[in-house]
Parts: C-alpha cells; structure tokens; sequence
C-alpha cells in the first residue's frame, strides 16, 4: 500500500531572470517586467511529496515532523530572505525561473529521501502561478 | 527534464443543466436544482498545465505570460459573463457540467500547445466541486 | 464581554445587472459585462456575523448551529440556484448588485436575531470583490 | 474520454498516535506531542476523486449529489465528532496516522465506486499535511 | 497614525462542550454532537491583532517577530495538541467553546502588550465557524 | 444604508528594512533577516475598502470596475516588480515596512476616492501577516 506524503512550507525571496551573456535588450523582450534589475520578489509556497510504503509498525511512510525538519533544513534555511540571484550558489549560471527553482529544490532533497520513495516538489510562485516537478 | 507549468484563472458564467430532447420531469429528476430554466450561475476557477522539456535558453517550459494571454483569448473572452448554454456554440448540443465544459476547454487550448507538450485542465464549479480532464 | 460570532454559508446563482426604466445604450454603458440580457452566475460566499454577550450556562453568543440553520432557511433556500432578477421578489424593482444583496440578505435575519445582538453581513461576489453590511 | 470528478468534505475527530504493544517511552519518542493520552484533533478536509468515462446521456462520470451522499454516509456520519481510537471500529488495532485514515476511508468507499472507475482518496490532517492514496 | 497589526497562527486540539453540572440528556440537548464524552477536536486558527502608533524609529507598531514569539509561548505552548478539558487550567470549570477560548486567548495575551495599544482575537474554530473578542 | 465595498488586488516587490543613518549591527540587530543588503520580496496582497451610501440609481457605492482601475493605476503599476527602496519614490526615506506601505497606498488612493467616503487599507506581506490601516 503505497502513500504518497505531502508538507506544505514557504521562503520569501527577492529574484530577477535574465541571462548575463544576452544585451539588455533580448533579456528585456524576453523576460519583461520579471527582468528588473532591482530585483522584484515572491512568499514562495512549496509542497514537497514522498510516495512510498506505509511502514506496519509506525503507520507512517515518512514522520511528518522529519520531512518538516529537512525541508527547513535543506530549503528554507538555503532560499529564506534571500537573494536567488546574488546569494544561491546554484542559480550563479542558471536563471531562476520557477522551473529552474523546483528542480533545484528536488536535487537538494532527493538524497535524503529514501531510495525506494518518490519524491515530488510544487512550487508557488505565486497563488496563481505554480510548477510541479517529479525528476523525470 | 520535463515540468508541469500551471496557470489559475477564472471566468464568471450561467447554465443551466439539460437535455433539450428529455421532458420536463426527467430532466427535473435527474438534474434536480441544477435543472431551474431560469439558470443559476459559478465563479469558475480554471487551473491549465502544460508539462514539458525545459528550455535551455530561458529556463521556461512555456512563458507564463503566454500561457496567461492564451488562456484569456481563447477561454475567458469566450465564456466570462456569458450565458453557456444559450451563448456559447459549443453547448448547443452539449450539456454544460463540469466534465464537459473542461472537455471543451481542453480541446479549444490544444492546437495552441506545443505537439510534443502536454496539456491538463482542472475546472472547479466550486471551491468544493471539481474536474480533471487531461485528454484521453 | 460581547463576542463576534460569524458564520460562512454560500449559495448560487445567476444574475444581471440593468434598469428596467433605462435604455439599453445606458445599461449597457453603467452595467457593461454585467448586464448580459442572457444573465451570468456566481458563487456567492456569505459570512453572518452576531455580536452580543455570551450566555453564562452555555458559553455561546448564539449556538453556530442555530446559526447555521437559520442562514440555511431565510437565504440559502431563497436564493440559491435561483435567477435572482427573475425568482426573488425582493429584486423585482431592485437592481441585484452586491450592495443591495447584502442589505436584502441582513434585512431578511434581522427579525430573528435576538434584539440585544448586532448583525453584520459580508458577501463575497467573487474572491476579489465583496461587500460588507451593518444595518446603518 | 476520461475524467476525473472530485469532491471536497470534511470531519472534524479526535485522536492520539500510539500502540499499545509497545512502551510509553517508545510510544513517546516515536510519535512526540501526537502521543497525548488525552488525546487532540482536526478539522480534517477529504477530497474524492472518481475518473470514469462521461456518461454520453447526463454528461456525468458521476452526479456530484450522489458523490456527496456517499461521502456523507459512509465518511462522515462514521468519522465526524468521533474520537478515532475509541469509537471507530477499524481503528482498534491500527494507528490513526493520516497514512491510515485516507486507507481506511478509500477500503471504505470502494465498492460503492462502479467497477471500471479509479478512486482516489486525499486526506489534509491539516493545511500543511496531506496524504494521496489510490490504492496501490 | 494607527495601524492595526495582524499575525495568524493555530494550534489543534479535542475539547467537548458540557457542563459537569447539567445531566447527561440537558448537556446532550444543548451541546449535541460536540457534547461526545470521548471527545472530538479541531485545527484551530488564530489571528491576533495589535492596534498602535507606528514607532517612528523603526517603522513597526510591533515587531512581527516579537508578536509571532509571544503567541507561540502564550498561547500555542499552552493550548497545542493539547485536551482543552483535561489539560488548559483555564477549561477546569469553563466550558471551552470558541468564544470562551477567544476570551481566554486574549486575557493570557492582554498583560504583554503594551498599555496604549489595542487587542483583537479571531480565532477559528473551523473554517466556517468563528469569533472575534476586542475586550469590551 | 452604508456599505463597506471591498476589491482585493496584489503586487509583488522586493525589499528590505534599514535605516540608514543607523550602523550595520544596529540595523542587523533590529531588523534581522529582514535587513539583507541584497534584498528578499514578497507577493503582496491588499484588500482596499471603500465605505459610503448606496447610489439609489445604480446600486453601487462604487463601480467595483472603477476601483479595479483606480488600484491598477495609482498602485499596482507604481509597486509592482519594483524595489521598494530603490524604485518607490515614497521609500527613499521611509522604511518599507508593512505598516508603512500600507500607509503610503492609503495616501495615494484618498485624493481619488468621494469626500465623504471612508477608505481602509489592508496589506499582506505573507498570508501570516498583514496590517490594517483606515487613516486615522
């Protein structure tokens, strides 16, 4: 009997998208207001699933405290109050578009997930804008 | 690496549901409330996916501006604040419930979508009634 | 010590929004979208509020379920799944807009809660937009 | 055409995370604050979700009114304002994680799915925890 | 220029609604299916509210961060995963219905804010269901 | 009859609090996280509330239309995307708190809004904290 397991967190972060090897003008056309380089910012929501086995003698496939502790561990403390751009190693040479942030956020975790498990992210951009990730 | 982009947004409509070829009475037990000839009316709060490969240059499966502009040309100015059974061609012939107005929302989005992308709808009547149609 | 206590109820339904006594050409320039001859819905979310002592043997201000049930009879049976303009008399001469929704709606509950209480209706006609009705 | 039809309930219940097999030390370390003796609870939320083909006739894969009665008949007349360990019968010997409350309502709703339908059970123990089960 | 400042939290826990001195049929009469010996419980939510002067040093009327930690040890230590019956001193002959935990949120609360500025609590007992006590 | 009309709209910005007359610890010590040089941001939601007589004619206190534009025009455009303390007139000397910002939509809105209306701000920097501010 397979579960899948989800934990709702948040970070808010300041980003902007461009790609410093492209002129004003094209990260301008292609990345409009989202390009502003003062930065603009977002209370991202993230929801983080793991599927698995219920274990018989706990009843849980992952303890909800312990996926709540990794996620704040590997990924609020990592994004929270940050700079994406200026501040997240991983985003020095990737634009940090919601697609690039969810799979950032899932090679983070997914060593820490146990191996036999799946392992899902969603992230909010905003109420209205959200990307769902699953490593395939 | 493929990911899901997903995109909310809304339109405001009546209907009414019924068979034009049913009489009165069956069209009353089967539809019940839903069946008043005077119509009734829903907020309808529409989620649209498109999963894909992400694109290397600008870290996007699809611009969620684009998918936002699509979205408002082919599904809001054709149904917000319309009446969808005596206004919207579709649902001459077609019941409008919830499984079919995200069918016709499926099929009036998908020669917009990329071929080798994906394409989901997610149609809520209300915040506790809702639908998934993702093609097949 | 008085105590707010509110309530969430909803309910459907379909409306326009015009002047029988006005030409089209005006309706259409005041009401725009809103007054589709062919109507448009809603769902309408509705949080009653009584404020008042709380009882010493009960705890309560009013009992939720008192509350509830009272909502469901005085509007809930008269407005959902209705054509406002069409089915409720209390729109026949009256333009449905939310602001005169909500003052029916509180006229509606007055006489039947307790004359020590205040009353205070919101009605939410979409998520953004929404009103709110205190009887002065 | 397939789609799947969801519906959103809710109860609110009672419980403590523990077995009685094993020592309050254990039982303590395992399942921390969850394991109060006296016991703590949830507004838990439940969402439904039958995928089937649209009747050609109604429109529907499944009436949401009859979705709705069965979910109230079975899940929440047996769930809503109980204590789980003490009142719930298939909680006498099984933890009520939320891992095994969603199995336990899925077991309980399936065969009054038609044969040829998938189910799905979503259980929120709260906002921030939810579990998936289909029944694999 | 008064703001007023606003911070959400919750806390889950069972409670009952009776009174030890009523009989077992009055208390059921009265209080109904919350009135279950075994009790049930609830997530509840929790918004409480400081009205002040903004501080002209810092911009603050109080540090959300302070008002976040003041909470947390006032109110969600004391009342988290808690048997508000059994284990909130407060509940010992007060029956706990949700305008008398607002009451007694906001008198805990009361004598750590400062004496110029005013309190509010909201608190949730469900998502339908709330109270809101300002002291008067 | 007086009617609280309200419309909800949001902008996203990046931020941070300092002042700058005061030293890094100070400014550190006060602010925390909130002080990174290098910015952090929000999705902000703001609820803008207009009180007045229900226009007998038309039924609205105001045109919900009218104030959707007037919020687009004076604040979304002027706040959204941008870094408050770069970008905002406004924040050149004023520390963007939420206390502050809020204040600052109320001043832009009130020239815009009938004399003997009343007008209430309230602004969400995350769904956990938002402040309320009506002028006086």
């Amino acid at each position: 009997m397979k579960v899948k397991v989800s934990r709702k967190a948040h970070f808010n972060a300041a980003h902007r998208l461009y790609r410093p090897d492209w002129e004003d003008a094209k990260n301008s056309a292609v990345f409009g207001k989202c390009n502003n380089p003062n930065f603009h910012g977002h209370n991202y929501d993230l929801v983080v699933s793991v599927k698995g086995e219920i274990d018989k003698e706990t009843g849980f496939v992952i303890d909800m405290k312990v996926l709540k502790d990794l996620i704040k561990d590997k990924i609020e403390d990592a994004l929270d109050h940050k700079n994406l751009n200026l501040e997240v190693p991983e985003f020095k040479d990737l634009n940090p578009t919601a697609e690039n942030i969810a799979v950032v956020i899932w090679n983070k975790l997914r060593p820490h997930i146990g191996a036999s498990n799946e392992l899902e992210v969603v992230l909010y951009e905003t109420p209205r804008n959200f990307v769902t990730y699953t490593g395939g």
